[in-house]
């Protein structure tokens, strides 16, 4: 049995709740809040809600901590300090960033004899795992990523910041076109427009500000500049009802030659109905490898690419031997 | 430089010599066969051609042999008695058999140091990769591999044993509603014939056979009763002209739930425009983690349950870290 720990309770960490409910071989100990211990409702029967400032009393009740906070602000300062006590492990997703995050995470983790594995989700995870087996078994390709169609937070959280904009909801959306181009092996050259367009939705205090909205969505540098982008104004009601999921999913594909005309084409996609539900079933198949590796000592910071299959599978290997290669 | 040696001359092994064109981090230094080394016409330059009865004398000339055999009679007997003297790797496919297999493998690469990796490709290979990850981060839930659209040699062959069939092809075709439904989250029960068919280029030497061949092929079992079963006749000229390559591919997809109606698939899929060219690509990909590990003394038999990312890739891990993951 592996015991964890939730750090920090959003949605994240109630997807991690439900797959502990998927996987017999993990207990949920103890959730850490920075609220109020007292004001949380967590649907798990039996375990210790306490407040952070409590964690260093489970240093030896948890074999893994899983850190459930957000990658801007809290996890490139939670995962460096907590790894000093604990095993953890992190949806850490700024990709620029990872490198800089595995370093401080990879200090202090061997200066403690700690496993702190980051950058554990779909993408980065799943999705880099792809990436990483295609272009190795396929060196002379072409790699595509595609995200969608999916709620991006980020975007509906650009968007609610507009004046005037009472609530909003974004879908990033792959253009199957573009899809159907690497498929057919014309290794295309893509401008960002070219790959995904953007759909909004969007609740505003009075309509006569639609045009001055929508243009300023359209208009915004980095988010939605690039791309074609469709404004629908709703109501809020409209807006809870129809768009009130995380649903999310995405494409990896490559092409390349083997030889001369000798073509081939590796396809990878997620279709998710809740992303942090998602995220959180790898993190716990993930999870089981941190406790693996702690157990024999293979300390220090970790990602997709140190983890072998057998220890993210919970079934032993000649079982999978037998029924899975 | 990872140096390798190809053992065992046939469609597999002018793949390997095609991956090694693709990947600058491998020499091919020698090629082993049964037959008189000097008949054998191969496209590498600078490649030593030798019998198989010379190999002892290459012991430390080759980091990976890589095993090009069949695995009917060939490689249960090439691989454990071969890792006595070698590193090697193999593309062993009969999925019943892996066990038997490994422990005959591990067993002498134990006793003489050396890595055996077995059953690398696609399926076994890439697939069972899939598979492993799909099910341990969607425990709840259902797998399923369609083959296809591909020339089975084994299905080729046994229509090749017909009285009157001068030559044939035999195509396994993946059943689009069938994986629709796995899509659309319906979690079918299949039988057999609901996921393949299997269509068929028959070459006879008289018109008047036609419906004789044409039923016993249909009603031939375990190869092709099972199934619905399309007969076409055509020439020896169209057969050469029309069906010479080897395709092949597939579709690894699984469904599963994280809670109540939160529902999620994953889908990978090939498709491959030569069989062997593709598998002797994963081959090498997973030869350079065989050379990774014999350096690092883990040896035994391995499978790809065994590997780490960072071991099939040919870039540095952190190169990976920042552009891949």
């Amino acid at each position: 049995m592996i015991n964890i720990g939730i750090y920090g309770y959003g949605n994240l960490a109630k997807g991690v709740e439900k797959a502990v409910l998927k996987n017999d071989d993990f207990k949920l100990v103890a959730i850490f809040t920075r609220r109020d211990p007292k004001s949380l409702k967590v649907s798990s029967p039996n375990v210790d809600i306490l407040n952070v400032s409590d964690i260093k009393k489970y240093k030896d009740k948890i074999d893994v901590l899983v850190l459930c906070g957000g990658s801007l602000s809290d996890l490139p300062v939670q995962t460096p300090e907590l790894v000093k006590d604990f095993n953890v492990i992190d949806s850490f997703d700024t990709h620029k960033n990872i490198k800089m995050h595995f370093d401080n995470v990879n200090k202090n983790a061997l200066d403690t004899n700690h496993v702190g594995m980051i950058s554990i989700g779909w993408d980065p995870g799943l999705f880099s795992v792809q990436r990483v087996i295609a272009e190795s078994v396929l060196p002379d390709g072409k790699s595509y990523t595609f995200w969608g169609k999916g709620v991006s937070q980020g975007h509906s959280d650009a968007i609610r910041r507009i004046k005037h904009v009472l609530d909003a909801r974004q879908y990033t959306v792959p253009i199957d076109d573009a899809i159907n181009q690497v498929r057919d092996l014309k290794s295309p050259e893509f401008i960002t427009r070219d790959m995904h367009k953007r759909i909004c939705y969007v609740v505003i205090d009075d309509d006569k500000y639609k045009d001055e909205v929508e243009k300023e969505i359209k208009t915004m540098p980095n988010y939605f500049a690039d791309y074609d982008t469709e404004v629908n104004f709703i109501s809020q009601e409209e807006l809870n009802k129809n768009h009130s999921g995380l649903p999310h999913g995405g494409f990896v594909l490559r092409s390349g030659a083997t030889s001369d005309n000798v073509n081939h084409v590796i396809e990878y996609s997620l279709k998710l109905d809740s992303n942090p539900e998602f995220t959180a079933s790898v993190l716990l198949a993930y999870a089981r490898a941190v406790a693996k590796m702690a157990k024999r000592k293979e300390y220090g910071a970790k990602t997709v690419l140190d983890v072998t299959l057998k220890d993210i599978a919970k079934e032993d290997y000649f079982d999978l031997l037998t029924s899975r290669i």
